[in-house]
């Protein structure tokens, strides 16, 4: 195990030598796990022959590759690890620090000069491993399983927030560490929006009702969406809504290739909207990667809105691709899933969340 | 309503303008909230005579003196408001704006010199209006009830994880937004732990079983921590333990009085807990502010861990009181409350979390 964490940290050091940063101060949380495996550090700074770890209390777990520094209360961890820094350019992690912290850790290591990491982990961080694949392959059994189980239940009359907790139990349940995030459960006219905050409306007979969820499996975060109907049949503009989201959302699957851009997903989505009138619904895109972050690198966005992001889809990238449609007043729809890419010779992409998106009438 | 946020802007600008700030840009996500009213408004920017207001969607209840600025997805809000700001010193929020978003903001707004706010709104949040102390007390009530529904159930044989995740339920069940903070329980050797996350561990016969819980209400939050053995009787150890915790926290509680210093808490608990031999368990402290967030000012330590908290207690400010016992291998206590700060011819503290702190055997 300590082999992955110190081969990682490996990667790190052949970046910042190649940048001329003599070492490096991860803070971003998933950062600090993904290259330590401790979950509950908050800060590590890498040398070139030396890795010290930053912790409240001793672990239990000890890696003999990384050394650990007992943080007394009350001080930043950031800066007690920066303080025994004997380098001259120091990288830093800009998008995590606060100006104020930044500012803590240049006191604390007042002989050098701090440079930006930029997303030098989080890059490496893209293309998972295959232990990594697994984590979140159980992440998405543990959400269709909560789901599948919420199916089967009585739902009208409960409030949003309650089935949102109760799917969150039963994916503890069903051993994630938590949810992958506070899930979300939108009926009637907050059916299908993106992030809407459940609440004490109750389920009616007739409503869509729209389920957001993830589970998080050893810090991995797969998530998943699916949009239902409470009573027996749907009426008419809600099959057609529904079928209009699932065409669009199977267009964006079918998109994510090997080797395609980054924006064929949201282009090939974009399409089957735009033929029945709705453009306007991928202005967040239509997913981006997971794994310790729920949101991670890379985007699939549409070129005109996020440019720069001119990436290739590579092996072993997992992420989600989603998308929904509302109508003002009447609610809409949303479907989502967690997808890993592979090459077409394996079959091509691989679905972590299977629950099924036919529109069932619950 | 509308008035009380008027109201604490203008407090905010009074602020801004002693310091010589034409303008504040609020970022902290709390401090956006207690400005405006506005849950989910990500960065307020406030001028002489201007607010404006960064939101993903058009707001429901708008407020007449607070305009609204749609955001673009995948935009960061504080820049974009920032990019309005016609102003020489813009005043930030350095502790919590990245270095990144700080440079954004500047390049945003390059004719304004970014000077620091400082916590300037976390010290205006401080002293509680009685709206505010209303919702603290419905939150602490919520905790309560959540608690005292688990006292009535059977413990044994079921997880940490999974009895967290009831009294969350519960505690939504019983009108919360949600949990203050992820609910915490430990048990057998895990128990009177500060941090320690639920895990898979089953309560058995004999054991102590510690639970922190907060809940959130309309945005506020009050937390308490309980500590009780599962069986018919406790042990000898146990009896003592817990009598020496319930005491040094009593004292603790007793100590907090209007015009006090924020050491004198500590400093009582320390008395009883020195002793008896365990003088080391008040590194943390015994207890901070709460409110919109679950950790604000004021901070009450120790003068020898926590220099510069040289404050007094205010009255109307809420603050957690508690402290744990735990002895290796073996467990320990942790007992905790949510108090207002009032004065003695009020009767002195008030106390929000009234869960009887005895050593029930459940």
């Amino acid at each position: 195990m300590a082999d992955v964490y110190g081969e990682r940290r490996e990667r790190l050091r052949a970046r910042c030598s190649a940048a001329g940063v003599d070492a490096a101060l991860v803070t971003a949380p998933s950062n600090v796990r993904w290259l330590t495996g401790v979950p509950s550090a908050e800060a590590l700074l890498l040398t070139r022959d030396h890795a010290l770890l930053a912790v409240a209390h001793p672990l239990r777990d000890r890696d003999d590759a990384c050394d650990e520094l007992l943080v007394p209360p009350g001080q930043d961890p950031a800066v007690v690890v920066a303080s025994t820094a004997q380098v001259e350019a120091l990288g830093v992690e800009e998008h995590d620090l606060t100006v104020t912290r930044h500012r803590a850790v240049a006191d604390a290591a007042p002989r050098a000069q701090l440079r930006d990491l930029h997303h030098s982990v989080e890059q490496l961080r893209v293309v998972k491993d295959e232990q990594e694949l697994n984590c979140l392959r159980v992440a998405g059994e543990i959400a269709d399983q909560a789901l599948g189980e919420l199916l089967e239940s009585i739902l009208v009359g409960r409030s949003e927030r309650h089935l949102a907790m109760e799917l969150e139990r039963r994916m503890v349940d069903h051993g994630a560490d938590g949810p992958a995030f506070p899930v979300r459960v939108g009926t009637g006219d907050h059916a299908g929006r993106l992030r809407h905050l459940p609440g004490d409306r109750r389920v009616e007979e007739g409503d869509f009702i729209t389920v957001s969820l993830g589970a998080c499996y050893r810090g991995y975060r797969a998530s998943a969406a699916r949009t239902f109907v409470v009573g027996l049949a749907p009426q008419e503009w809600q099959i057609e809504l529904h079928g209009l989201v699932f065409t669009a959302q199977r267009a964006a699957r079918e998109a994510l290739v090997l080797g395609g851009s980054l924006d064929d997903c949201a282009q090939a989505a974009r399409r089957v909207l735009e033929a029945s009138g709705h453009p306007e619904v991928l202005a967040e895109g239509v997913g981006h990667g997971v794994g310790l972050d729920v949101e991670e690198e890379p985007r699939l966005g549409s070129l005109d809105l996020w440019p720069g992001e001119f990436g290739k889809l590579e092996n072993r990238v997992p992420v989600t691709v989603g998308l929904g449609v509302t109508l003002p007043g009447r609610g809409g729809v949303r479907i989502e899933d967690t997808l890993v890419v592979r090459p077409s010779e394996d079959g091509g992409a691989e679905l972590l969340t299977i629950t099924t998106k036919e529109l069932l009438a619950l």
